[in-house]
């Protein structure tokens, strides 16, 4: 059996950081040479909660493929689509739109969760609420058959999965494939204020298209133990976020061990991890940053591969659309064999369309 | 200023019936002749309530068309078009989701009253809550002007307008037409049997391909006044259903004004009025029958006429989702001038993607 297809992406919401890298590019570019894969810039979907603000959705479109080509994602191994351009995943969400309830939309924790979260109340966008539809609509276009997301949205794999048990058995075959989310060991890196979540908005991020100066000064400023005032006291490593930047980014495992060690001990300084850090993370940063740059001079070209992988993507997902309108068994309209049969039922002196 | 574009349309879920020629497809004919017009045969919609026999709303496809070109309807005038296969109707319910809230769904009257109908409860499809953003799309995307309702769906147009409203704020300018609700004068036809409603699934319709046998039995049991049991007795018109077919379908309103005043004071009996409206209908539906079997024949002129009406709506509603796509400011990718400035941009050495 083939390996299976994998469906990724980010919704266009602002430049991918270094949390990215850690919990998703990395393992992109791993997979890209074993897996047919695609990556979903998700405009639409960053719509259902960013509708007031459509220009940073757009903008965002370019910003992330640039990421994405800058850490070396390869259109020639991984498809980089657009959601919008993408007419059969808004056909999919609305036929799925009849298969699930209002009441498991409410219900989905991921929802529940984000609806909290944003403090949408009653007045939660129509769009937001019915997002696990567009998503299983997504995932299933592709024939994805792994998708790499958070613990925490596991839950939206799961409604997925539902929805497609729901329309295979209106088909009365499996036209629809089943998903399986793929949680990558990594957990969420920490925003380098030590907040819970490193985003591009909460001004806590160091972006993949960082200057030098820029990491620098976000090392600098990196949450670490407030109680350790002076070297030679002991340390906390739980909570410090240079050393949870060290685990994700330092390849030296056992050398970062030591270090750990040596910190709770006491005699081991800040300054002296955060060289370290900086380092590393200048290594990682720089070369990444001057292929941004040059792919930045050439937009023309950036925008040719998201064509490119557009116009696949509009194959591979209109290709499903089909199966799942032929397998519901509504009519089409623009099939040869229709004709046909038309035609052939016609000759034979049989009315196709006796009344009900 | 030129007429404005009118949608109207059926929600393929059975062949059609004299009700609906009463109560659209005469106005239809009427103003195919003075305004661009579009029939939408509505399977996707058909599915938010009909999800379990999707057999049903596909063979309706076919049904009411033949239905809509029995009676007159000239693709030549109207344009005549699937619903399923317009992907710009689908793309613009989901953008046009993020406008509106749940809360605003959930308040919709003509929402509220089928909810409540249909016995729905917690467990209403997510698709039907959402229809009237899909209905939004569906006048929208045609540019309709004019939107031929009951006047119990009066509730939705305004809902659409709300919706344009605020699509034409996010866009800074008026990408989207306001549509009026257009209420025919003549009210709901009964059922034969006095139900409020004549409808496919109640069994008391009379269908626009009924045979004369099937016209003659409809008559012969159709609801007059229980307390009118002797030719010579006084008889009440008001709920009569012979009365309201006579309104609705004999042209001589004089004599039907005189039956009125004779059937009032007593002296005229059930069949000789039930006579006079098998008469009419009879020779009301004898010419459509007869057009309805010969183009039944001919399935595949049916299918061609859908093709090139949807053809034709596809373009139409595509350009709309296009004006969107753009007012709102989205990246358009398939699009000749992005290339050509992005080219521009490069030449002049300035970076079209600055980080946000």
């Amino acid at each position: 059996m083939p390996n299976p297809v994998i469906l990724t992406g980010d919704r266009t919401t602002g430049p991918l950081h270094i949390g990215h890298y850690a919990g998703s590019l990395k393992n992109r570019l791993r997979l890209q040479d074993s897996h047919e894969q695609y990556l979903l810039l998700a405009d639409t979907q960053a719509l259902t909660d960013n509708a007031s603000d459509v220009a940073k959705v757009r903008d965002s479109v370019l910003e992330v493929a640039l990421d994405y080509l800058a850490v070396g994602i390869d259109p020639a191994k991984s498809t980089i689509c657009l959601q919008s351009h993408l007419p059969a995943l808004a056909e999919l969400s609305m036929l799925y739109l009849n298969f699930v309830t209002v009441a498991r939309l409410e219900r989905n924790p991921t929802i529940k969760d984000e609806i909290r979260a944003r403090g949408f109340g009653r007045d939660i966008p129509a769009g937001f609420l019915c997002y696990p539809a567009a998503q299983a609509a997504d995932i299933t276009a592709f024939r994805a058959g792994l998708v790499p997301v958070g613990a925490d949205q596991a839950p939206l794999i799961e409604q997925t999965n539902e929805i497609v048990r729901r329309i295979n058995a209106a088909c009365g075959r499996p036209v629809l494939v089943e998903a399986e989310a793929f949680i990558p060991e990594s957990g969420r890196l920490p925003g380098v204020d030590g907040g819970a979540k490193m985003s591009k908005s909460g001004g806590n991020a160091i972006r993949l298209s960082a200057s030098a100066d820029e990491i620098s000064a976000a090392v600098r400023r990196m949450f670490t133990d407030p109680g350790h005032l002076r070297a030679e006291d002991p340390g906390r490593v739980e909570g410090n976020v240079v050393f949870q930047y060290l685990d994700a980014f330092d390849t030296e495992r056992a050398e970062v061990s030591a270090l750990k060690r040596h910190y709770r001990r006491g005699g081991l300084g800040d300054a002296v991890l955060k060289r370290r850090l900086e380092d590393i993370l200048q290594a990682l940063l720089a070369p990444i940053r001057t292929r941004r740059a040059a792919l930045a001079r050439e937009p023309g070209h950036v925008l040719d591969i998201l064509r490119a992988g557009t116009a696949k993507a509009r194959e591979v997902t209109g290709a499903t659309r089909d199966s799942v309108v032929e397998g519901l068994g509504l009519l089409r309209l623009f099939e040869a064999e229709m004709v046909a049969n038309a035609a052939k039922s016609d000759a034979a002196g049989k009315d196709l369309f006796t009344p009900a």
